[in-house]
């Protein structure tokens, strides 16, 4: 659910938030390995304002087009601030649905593209490359697919790696180890401490981080140049207790900001 | 979606909210024939309120277990207005799903349970069955499984009856008679215009509207024994316009109000 004042400002783009209200809900889908099929869309507005929505239909049915998705519900009502709720249905077969619970011990952390630059955003709305991330996020959703019975645990970074990366390591009841300095990220950073706090600990990148057996590098090194996506091996599962260390260049551990509380 | 100050006050009773959340979607399920399964929740509080949300999730928790429906996903964040938005999905196989657009000239038009209600309530919240009508309603799913293969059309009434029997009007392409008297409505009256308003135009009762071969008679009579659910055939589909005539009990045209807009 994205609420204006909240999720986006009061004058976003439409169209854009067309793009990223259904593009977060693929994402989830990718996530698990699923096919998009389905959304359903619910909107309130303060008024019927037809150039809002024209352009917002415009976004939200160019991504649907791209993937196959149909809207096949949804509602509409009055309200105060405008508010979109996206439900987005899939499929994938049961046996090879990736969960948050598969990590093994051994295993490569994988991340897709480059992560840090939607929050720098937040920021800095002055960068364009940043902006785009943040407001036109693209769900991975056919590396999603590719990942059935390749990777043991996956889920996409909506509120930053650690916290992300965090949900696997509690539900696969693993550690993990992550090299700071292999992690992708734009080339748009002009200080290290808003570097660290964006790639690590900044939300709405939308890219996958994902668990896999060292045997598999080589498939998804191939994956990586057939779908043209980066994928990168930014560390590595370890057994005990569900922590993640990030080191720095140095093998030194690298203090990090708490993950995303939806609450907070 | 349900937003606060526009679908619920602020202090309305947040068991009843969890009930009715769910409830409405239940009922669109209905009106389709399908058995519900699962729902998704997104929900948006100014706070993290305990106490109001164990009371929401004991109603909508209480209603979910009555139908089998799982609670299989959903969002959670921070919005100055409280705001539901409940997504339920269901199964019914593709050749006796209940549509709009069935309705067939000669069909009787019937409805479940008694219409009024729920809108008296909004003018007299101090009538405790008017109200419990408004704030609980009970979604006909039985009785919405039961009419696969037996109703030509259906649809729930949340929006008043001749705007949500006009919506089969217009999709089935014919017109239709209703007798006012013969519709059932509680003992609960004391103005004439305002029962009419109610009866006619009034949302929120989440009853079933339908339409069936006079053949089947026999047969929808007995389910309302079965269900022990007030069956009542109104009037009936007529060729022609999809327009909807009114008739009083000297079978004079009524007129009344026009149909609920969303977006008023």
């Amino acid at each position: 659910m994205l609420i204006e004042g909240r999720h986006f400002a009061a004058g976003a783009a439409p169209r854009s938030l067309g793009h990223k209200a259904l593009a977060v809900n693929l994402s989830d889908l990718a996530a698990m390995g699923a096919a998009p099929r389905w959304a359903l869309l619910a909107l309130a507005l303060p008024s019927a304002d037809e150039a809002w929505l024209k352009d917002f239909a415009a976004g939200l049915f160019a991504l649907a087009e791209r993937f196959g998705v149909e809207l096949v519900g949804g509602d509409t009502s009055r309200g105060a601030l405008r508010t979109i709720c996206i439900t987005a249905i899939g499929e994938v077969p049961a046996s090879v649905a990736l969960y948050r619970a598969g990590a093994q011990a051994g295993d490569d952390i994988w991340v897709s593209g480059e992560l840090g630059g939607a929050a720098l955003a937040l920021s800095r709305p002055d960068i364009a490359a940043a902006a785009k991330r943040l407001h036109e996020p693209e769900p991975r959703v056919e590396l999603g697919e590719r990942l059935r019975g390749l990777a043991h645990a996956a889920i996409d970074i909506s509120d930053g790696l650690v916290g992300d990366l965090g949900h696997i390591l509690e539900r696969s009841q693993v550690g993990a180890v992550v090299h700071y300095e292999r992690i992708p990220r734009p080339a748009l950073f002009e200080d290290p401490e808003i570097e660290k706090n964006c790639v690590l600990s900044g939300g709405d990148d939308y890219e996958l981080v994902f668990a896999a057996d060292p045997g598999q590098r080589r498939e998804i090194e191939a994956l990586s140049t057939e779908l043209g996506l980066r994928l990168t091996a930014i560390g590595s599962i370890q057994k005990g207790a569900p922590k993640l260390k990030v080191l720095d260049a140095k093998g030194k551990p690298l203090p990090f900001a708490p993950a995303f509380e939806h609450f907070r």
